[in-house]
C-alpha cells in the first residue's frame, strides 16, 4: 500500500508546475526506469506491481495495479514507475556541436530529438523557454533512456546566442542546401517551431541559413522537425 | 442531424476490419480533409460542425459537437470530418526508389515515413502484411495530406523482393556505413520493425546491408525507424 498523499503527489507530477515546485519527475516502464536508476540522476522512489527482481540493491515499494492506473500517465501502465529528482542545469556546455530548439511544442518530437542527440553524440541541447518541458511524461516515453545522457537547458535564446563565439546555423525553408554546405567541427544548430519555424529574433542571430532540399512535386508540407534534425545531425557527423 | 446508423458506421471505421469491409476511411481536420477532397481519392461524405465556407461545391452535412465527439478518434475533435473510399492498389510501381517497410508497428512512425516519402519524391511504399494499416486514424494524423500523393501497397515481401530486378538495400545494425556507400539511381530500400529490425527471411533477400553510424558513447538504443528513414532518403536524393 502506498499512502494516498504520495499517490496524489506522483499524479500531480504530470503537470510542469508541480514538477518544478517539487523538483521531481516520473519515469515509467521497466527498462527506462532501470536506466535512469543506473545514471547520475538522483532517485526519489521506486514503485512496482511486482518488485521481485526489479533493480537490485534499491528499495522498491509494492503498488497495486489499481493504484498505478490512478497515477500513471499511460493508457496501459506496465507495472513499473520511478520518481526522480530533476537534475541541476549544468553550468558548462561541453559538446562540440550544440543543438538549439526554438519553440518545439510536440512532446514526441522533443523526445525523438533527444534520442537523436544521444545517437549522434551531441551532449548539449539548449531550449527556448517556450519549448515543451523535457520532463513531460510524453517526452520521456519517446526518449527512452537518452534523457540520462543528454544535458538539456532552458534559456533565453537571444542572450545565449548573443554571448556565443560559435558559428550559428539555422534551418529555414529558403536557406542554402545543406548538400552544398561544408559544416565546421564545432557550432550551433538551431531548429524552429513545428508550424512557424525559427522565430524572427533568433533568425537575426543565425550566421548561416540552411535548408534540406525537397524532391517531391506539388508538396506543400514542411519536413517534420524531428526528421529534419535527424538529417542535419547526420550531416554534422559525416 | 446525422442519422444514428451513419454515426455508428463512421465510428466503426476506426477498426481496420471495418475499414476493409466497407472500403472506407476517415480523415479529420479542416486542412487535411480539404487536401484529400481535392485529390484523386473518392469522397463518400463530409461532415462539419460549421459547414459554412468548408470545401466549395461539395455537399457538407451539419453535425453537432456532441455527435462528432462520439465518432471522432481525436481527444479534441476539431469540427471537420471526411469519409473517403480506400483507393485501389496501383498495379505498377513507378518510383525510381521504392521504400519497403517490414513490420513497422507504430502509427506515428508510418505517418512520418509517408510524409518523408512525399518530401523526397518517392511515390511508392510497399508494406509487409503485418505493417500498421495506413488508413489507421493515427497514421493519417501524422501524414497530413501526404497520403494523397504516395501510393501505398501491402504485399508478401518475400515474393515481391524475389520478383524485382532492382538492387535491394536493407538497414541493419551491422551493415556498411551509408557514408561510404554510393547509392544507385534506382533501387529498393528496406526498413525494419521498431524492435526487431528487418525479419530474417527478408534480410536474405537484401543484396546490400547499410547502417547509419552512431557517434554517441555508451548508447544502446537504436535509431528510431522514422529518423533512420529520413537520413536514408536524404542520402538517396543527394
Amino acid at each position: 500500500m502506498v499512502v494516498k498523499s504520495e499517490l496524489k503527489l506522483i499524479k500531480s507530477l504530470q503537470q510542469k508546475k508541480c514538477r518544478n515546485e517539487h523538483g521531481l519527475f516520473v519515469v515509467e516502464g521497466k527498462k527506462t526506469v532501470e536506466e535512469v536508476v543506473n545514471s547520475k540522476i538522483k532517485l526519489h522512489k521506486l514503485l512496482a506491481v511486482d518488485p521481485e527482481g526489479f533493480v537490485e540493491g534499491v528499495e522498491v515499494e509494492r503498488i497495486t495495479n489499481r493504484e498505478l492506473s490512478q497515477i500513471s500517465s499511460l493508457k496501459n501502465p506496465n507495472g513499473y514507475l520511478g520518481v526522480f529528482h530533476i537534475p541541476e542545469q549544468a553550468e558548462q556546455l561541453l559538446s562540440d556541436w550544440i543543438l538549439v530548439l526554438d519553440g518545439v511544442q510536440d512532446p514526441g518530437n522533443l523526445g525523438t530529438i533527444i534520442r537523436l542527440c544521444d545517437w549522434f553524440g551531441l551532449t548539449d541541447i539548449v531550449c527556448s523557454l517556450d519549448t515543451v518541458d523535457c520532463y513531460n511524461p510524453k517526452v520521456l516515453q519517446a526518449t527512452m533512456g537518452s534523457i540520462t545522457r543528454v544535458n538539456i537547458q532552458y534559456r533565453v535564446l537571444d542572450s545565449f546566442l548573443n554571448s556565443t563565439k560559435l558559428p550559428v546555423y539555422g534551418t529555414f525553408m529558403d536557406g542554402d542546401s545543406v548538400n552544398d554546405s561544408k559544416l565546421p567541427k564545432k557550432g550551433i544548430m538551431v531548429m524552429g517551431n513545428e508550424g512557424k519555424g525559427v522565430s524572427n529574433s533568433v533568425a537575426k542571430l543565425c550566421t548561416y541559413k540552411l535548408a534540406i532540399p525537397q524532391y517531391g512535386g506539388e508538396t506543400t508540407e514542411s519536413l517534420n522537425v524531428a526528421s529534419a534534425t535527424a538529417i542535419l545531425l547526420h550531416e554534422i557527423r559525416k
